[in-house]
C-alpha cells in the first residue's frame, strides 16, 4: 500500500468524477436546498452579548452576508454521505478481486452511518458484511444495520477499541477492512458530494460557489470534498465540535502535528474520531482546505433548531456544525465580511446525516 | 352573500385554477416526495395483534399496496398550506374593493397557521392584520404570526369564544373579516394543492393518482382540493383526530347533519374546529368526497415519528393524520386492497404543515 502522502497525489477530481460514474446507479442525487429565514439570520450581525464568555467578547460582531446552499445528504440513502463511499469502496473492491469478496466478507468499525453504509452496500452486491459498533450507540443506527442484513458486534467506544475488535474478526473470518473514513476509495466517494453540490448550485444561478463547509470527524468527506474542488476557486472549509477535545483536526493543524487519539463524548456522535492518516494529507494542505473551526454543544444545539423548525427538516447534530460556524463563528464571519464585501457570499453547507430519533431530539432539548 | 349551497356551486375547478393564476408569484410549488421505506411500512399487513382493542380486533389485516406521494405543504411559506388560502382571499379583497382594504385591515381568529399565513400576506400587500388567536397556542405560531408584523389578540380555545373577540375588534376597527376556512376565495386558495400535486404526480409517471387524502379541521384544505378532483376519477378521502370528539366531520356525515361545536384538545392542534359551512357542503357530497376516516392520538405519533426518522421531515401532529389512515385503518386499507388489488394505488397524501418546535416535539414523545 503506498503511504498516505503518496497516495494523496492520487486524490484528484478526476478520480471523484470516475467514483462518480461507478456509484450514481446506487445512490441519491440529494437536493440543494435554501433557506431565507436561514439566510437572513446567518447575515443579521449577532449581539454583542452573544459574545460575551467567547474568544470573541468586547469586539464589534461582524457583518457577513451569506447565501447559504444547503446540500442535504440527510436526504442520502440510509440518512447520510456515507453511502456514496461504501459503494464506492465495494464496488472497486469487486472490480479488483471480483468473487473473493463474496467469499470472504467486508468488515468495519463505525459509530454509525458508515455502519449503515456499509451494511446496505454489502446487501445490494451481495457480500458479507461484519460491523463493529459502540454499545452506546444510537439505537436506531444499530437497528438500522442490522436491518440490512449485516452482523453487528459490539466494543467500547474509542477508536482504539474497536479496531481491537476488528482485527479479532478479521482473525477469525478473513473478512477484508473497508475503514470508515482513512481510505482513498471512500474519500472518492465522499468527495461526489462536492461534484454535486457544485452543478446543483450552477444550475441555480451564475454565480460561482464561494466557499463549502463541511463536518470533520475522520476527514472523509472533508478531504473528499476538498479534493473536488483542489483546482477551483471555491475555497473548502472543515467544522468540528470542541467538547472535549473534539476539534483534534484544528488543534493539529495549529500544532503542526495530526492528533492521533480523542476521547470525547460530543453530542456530535459522528465526530468522535480523529482524522486519519489519508485525510490529514488533504486537510492539512493549505491549498485544499482554506480553514478548520470549531463550535460548541449549544452552538450546535442552536443551528439545529433553526434547521428543525425554521427548514423542516431533520438533521442529526453532527450535520449542522458547519451551519454553526456560519451562525457564530465570529472569525470566520469576519473573513466573509472582508473577502465577500457588500455582494456576501455563496457558501454551499454540507448537512452530514439525519439518523436521529424522536427520543434522541427530546433528550436534546429538555 | 349566497347560501352555502349556492355558493358551493360555484367552487369549481375552473375557479381553482383561475385562484393559481393569482396567487402563484406569492406561493411555493412546494415539493411531492416519496419515501420506499413509507410505501414498504404501509404495503405491509398490520399484525393481527395491533387490532386488539380496535374495531377491527379479529378481523384478517388488509393488505393493501400503496405508492404513496407526499405533498410537503410543510416546506410552504410560513410552514403551513394556509398561505395558498390567505394570498388568494386577500388579492381578491384588494381587486374588488380596492385602497379601502388597507385602510380599514383585516381581521381573523386562527390556532396557529392562518393567523401566520394571513400576517404574511396582509404585510405583503400592506394591509393591517389583527389576528385572534388562543391564549394556549404553540409559542412558535405566535411569534411568527407577530413576526410579520400583525396585531395579536388573545381569547379563549373554542371557536365561540374567538368569534365574540373578532366581532368586538370589527367593532373597534371596521377591519374585514378574513375567515380561516369557511369562505369561497380560502377554500379555492387552498385548492391550488391539489392541481399541483395532480401536475406533479403526472411528471412523476403515467398512471393516474387513485386517491388523495387530506386533514380536515374547518375543511378549507379538503373542500378545495375535492373541488379541483371533482371532474376526475381521483377519489378524495378525508382524515381527522378523534380525540374528544375531533372527528365532527365523520360523525356528521354518519348522522347525516353537520356537527356545529367541537371541544377536544387533541395533539392535531390545527385540527380542533369544526367543519365550516362552504366546506360542508362540499365535504358531504359524497360524488366530491369518498370517506372521512379519524385516527387516534398513538396513531398520529407513531405516523409523525415515521415522517421524523425515516423521510427526515418535520411534520406538525395535524399533518399526518392522512398518513395515518393509511398505515392503520382497516376500513380504508382494506378498500385499497379490493380496489387496488394486486397493482395497488397510487395515493396522495397533503402534509398540511410543519409548524413545530423541538419543545413540542419533546413533549410528544417523553
Amino acid at each position: 500500500m503506498p503511504s498516505p502522502s503518496v497516495a494523496a497525489q492520487s486524490l484528484t477530481p478526476a478520480a471523484i468524477q470516475a467514483a462518480y460514474g461507478l456509484i450514481q446507479p446506487h445512490v441519491h442525487r440529494t437536493p440543494l436546498l435554501t433557506c431565507k429565514t436561514l439566510d437572513t439570520i446567518a447575515s443579521t450581525p449577532q449581539a454583542p452579548e452573544a459574545l460575551i464568555g467567547t474568544l470573541f467578547e468586547g469586539q464589534t460582531p461582524a457583518r457577513p452576508q451569506f447565501r447559504l446552499f444547503f446540500k442535504c445528504e440527510n436526504f442520502q440513502r440510509i440518512g447520510a454521505f456515507k453511502a456514496r463511499g461504501a459503494f464506492h469502496a465495494l464496488l472497486r473492491l469487486l472490480e479488483d478481486r471480483g468473487e473473493e469478496v463474496k467469499q470472504r466478507g467486508v468488515v468495519t468499525h463505525s459509530s454509525g452511518n458508515h455502519a449503515q453504509a456499509l451494511a446496505l452496500a454489502a446487501s445490494t452486491l451481495g457480500i458479507p458484511a461484519y460491523v463493529v459498533m459502540p454499545r452506546i450507540s444510537t439505537p436506531s443506527k444499530i437497528a438500522g444495520t442490522q436491518s440490512h442484513g449485516a452482523e453487528v458486534i459490539f466494543s467500547g467506544s474509542t477508536s482504539i477499541e474497536r479496531e481491537a475488535v476488528v482485527a479479532d474478526i478479521q482473525a477469525k473470518t478473513n473478512a477484508i477492512l473497508v475503514p470508515p473514513y482513512d481510505d482513498f476509495n471512500v474519500i472518492c466517494g465522499q468527495g461526489t458530494t462536492a461534484l454535486e453540490l457544485e452543478a446543483q448550485h450552477a444550475e441555480a444561478g451564475s454565480r460561482a460557489l464561494d466557499a463549502v463547509i463541511t463536518p470533520i470527524g475522520g476527514g472523509g468527506l472533508n478531504s473528499g470534498v476538498a479534493t473536488w474542488f483542489s483546482d477551483k476557486q471555491t475555497r473548502v472549509f472543515g467544522a468540528e465540535p470542541s467538547f472535549e477535545g473534539a476539534d483534534d483536526c484544528r488543534r493539529g493543524l495549529q500544532a503542526g502535528k495530526r492528533v492521533e487519539a480523542v476521547g470525547t463524548l460530543t453530542i456530535a456522535d459522528g465526530l468522535r474520531t480523529p482524522v486519519g492518516l489519508l485525510n490529514w494529507e488533504v486537510i492539512s494542505n493549505e491549498k485544499k482546505v482554506a480553514g478548520v473551526f470549531a463550535v460548541t454543544e449549544e452552538q450546535i444545539k442552536s443551528a439545529m433548531r433553526l434547521v428543525i423548525e425554521r427548514m423542516k427538516v431533520v438533521v442529526e447534530p453532527s450535520a449542522v456544525v458547519g451551519l454553526a460556524v456560519c451562525l457564530f463563528d465570529e472569525n470566520f464571519r469576519r473573513q466573509v465580511e472582508q473577502e465577500g464585501g457588500k455582494d456576501g457570499w455563496d457558501v454551499g453547507v454540507v448537512f452530514s446525516g439525519g439518523n436521529t430519533t424522536v427520543e434522541a431530539i427530546a433528550k436534546l432539548f429538555t
